[in-house]
């Protein structure tokens, strides 16, 4: 390695690894003056070389051998942007085991295979950094493992997807139905032809996963997390939610337990209008954080997107490049196994939405069921619907495990026809 | 030093450093498990040891010799929260040139000597850090170094006096008068007896010096920062603020301008009431970021308290003991000499609030004047007072010389009374 002088491998030339390259060699003079630091972009390994690249690569950069990138002793520092479990996974620990600090913003890969790789980094003595992984351009993992290493982190709540939140923001403030907002987010480009991944709430599970593992220090994988996505979440919920003083956002929560438990979950959920969280709008991302000394702090910004995604990653690499210099890595992640709190224990207020027969005796009815089960109304809202009505309900904080008994039992009333929506109520803990 | 045990020497033991005490006494154990570093609290200076402390300190760390504690061989880090220039300055210079760390929370020495300073840090190879100078608990500075050290950044406005955002938000929220409000935050405690350094912005305008410092890598101090406070604010120029869609804030703007050029500024100013900011209420600060890659970014949490700043103090010294186990400093900061851009030289939408005389003729006589300056109008509502009739204008982006030339004129004019207000709008850039 010559001073000063880093030169990266980069894995993977989609949407962020091509705004990256874009930065690298526009911006390398500017980033060398202010930081002492040279970036190379020395190689770049994609899938195809025949296909066109929205950026003009120098030449002889270009290669298809991913696996010769990796060991070049050449290359000093490696950047992965190709996604998914596999090749990323095996590149990555060569590289380590090699020697060279990575780079990652592959968030399926540190929350299914994350602890192995923080062993193989802290056994190889280099970096992997992965600021780019949870809420794109925010720096979010960087605060939380330096600013606040010493903070004993209570609670942290994030709009962590932004193709859910420009649908429920859509749904919220033009009405529209949830198909009609998520094609438009796929017109936009900001929701894949298949929505899954985002609309069922996989994608936000990852990233608490990594959140969970970096706020606790615990070892949390994707299947660890509870997980339920928008799809079922209606105008009705949302326009009842507002006239409640409330907004329906799409939260992944990661919190401390009783004993040594952590809680991991992502759900639609009422938040509080005067809650920070409430005026996330669009495709914005922001994360929450209740901590013991620091109180509450919320960082907001773009989530994903190309540029921002690469703005984190370029800020990893002058990192790792920082710690190269110095001849030693940062600071590691040492993972303690987690012991996971059940969905069933949490304790909150819930929101339901039942469909019944509009005839007398109903109310009586589902009151009778829920108060069997130590469920106490604070709220109910009676609709009207033709020959049907639709009953809306806050209850008081309750065990889910009881509410779930509820909407059970309901459902075994004749007079009950659907028990459509259940959405858990943000306490705000202010 | 022993490894993995780091001895903290404390110069002061106000709000802030009896918080230190504090985590450090109660969370000790906590923050060595998870960061393996045994931070001991070892010698506390303060000026009187007759004065009763908040904290339990153990027996034998207090002193009134911060000198002692300074050129101590077995203190590893020096944590200044004395604040004000001198002794803070002597006591920091002396620690950074014996080789020791020092993590301050003192904005006021910073925005003045801070040049000085970070120079006697990088001479000495040792780390100075000030996480806790700006904007209290919210991770902000070491973003801007770390995180953000590739990104070209464009803008910074932040809220980052929470005594002002309290009462500005006061008068919008509960309509109180710029009076009554001052009185409740210094009733909570939110504002001193002497309220000048808040109210008139002079603790903006160290914290904006010290912000255009880091984001810019130039040598900005106090005395460069273009300075309004919030006294002449009125509840008439808030209510109208909010008809057209605006709130008020106290802002520090640092941003890059023409050539070299840096503007820095600090005064109340109309923000789109759908713009981040205007939902950031109470004491809370919060930091908005324009960058070219990562887009726009907000970090928002409590901006003083003991604990809070206490929080940030902690993570920096951790930090700083991180770095001294591997034998080397962190990153260091060089400042560039600056040139800062004339306010005169701004382009900006105006709020102009302007006392005339109720009879015909005076719309025409004021117009008259905007137009010779070129300054044209693209709002105005006229509010009768009696006798007396207000006007109040909102012009297109024009130069502040020349709108401050309009106010001079406009003085000159027998049907004018006074011109109370003028007020900067935010411009969106999004």
């Amino acid at each position: 390695m010559e001073p000063g002088i880093i030169r990266v491998g980069l894995l993977g030339c989609g949407n962020v690894g091509a705004a990256l390259a874009q930065l690298l060699l526009r911006d390398g003079d500017d980033i060398e003056s202010r930081t002492g630091i040279r970036l190379v972009l020395a190689a770049v390994a994609v899938h195809s070389l025949a296909r066109e690249r929205p950026v003009d690569l120098p030449p002889g950069v270009l290669t298809t051998d991913a696996q010769a990138v990796v060991n070049d002793p050449d290359i000093d520092v490696v950047v992965e942007v190709i996604g998914g479990i596999e090749p990323a996974r095996g590149l990555i620990l060569q590289a380590l085991k090699g020697g060279k600090p990575v780079v990652t913003a592959n968030k399926e890969l540190l929350a299914n295979v994350g602890a192995e790789l923080f062993e193989a980094a802290n056994a190889g003595g280099v970096d992997l950094l992965f600021e780019a992984a949870v809420a794109g351009g925010i720096p979010l993992i960087r605060p939380l493992r330096e600013s606040l290493a010493g903070e004993r982190i209570r609670r942290i709540m994030g709009i962590v997807n932004g193709t859910t939140n420009f649908v429920l923001t859509k749904m919220t403030e033009g009405g529209a139905s949830y198909h009609d907002a998520l094609a438009e987010a796929q017109r936009l480009g900001y929701a894949e032809r298949d929505p899954t991944a985002d609309v069922e709430g996989y994608d936000a599970a990852a990233k608490a996963a990594i959140l969970a593992s970096v706020a606790f220090g615990v070892r949390v994988v994707a299947g660890d997390v509870y997980r339920e996505g928008i799809s079922a979440v209606t105008v009705d919920d949302i326009e009842f939610a507002g006239r409640l003083g409330y907004v329906i956002k799409l939260l992944a929560v990661v919190e401390k337990a009783e004993g040594d438990m952590v809680a991991v979950r992502v759900h639609p959920a009422m938040v509080p209008s005067t809650h920070p969280l409430a005026a996330v709008r669009d495709s914005f991302n922001a994360v929450f954080v209740e901590g013991d000394a620091v109180g509450e702090l919320m960082l907001m910004g773009r989530g994903a997107g190309g540029m921002p995604t690469a703005s984190a990653v370029l800020g990893d690499l002058l990192d790792a490049a920082h710690n190269l210099s110095c001849g030693h890595a940062g600071r590691t992640i040492t993972l303690r196994p987690a012991s996971i709190f059940p969905i069933d224990e949490l304790r909150s207020e819930y929101y339901l939405s039942i469909d019944v027969a509009d005839r007398p005796g109903v109310l009586h009815a589902v009151a009778g069921v829920l108060g069997s089960h130590d469920v106490s109304i604070r709220l109910m809202e009676q609709v009207g619907l033709g020959a049907e009505a639709r009953l809306v309900i806050i209850v008081h904080p309750a065990l889910e495990r009881d509410v779930q008994a509820c909407l059970h039992d309901l459902r075994q009333l004749d007079v009950v026809d659907r028990t459509s929506g259940l959405l858990r109520v943000v306490d705000s803990q202010r």
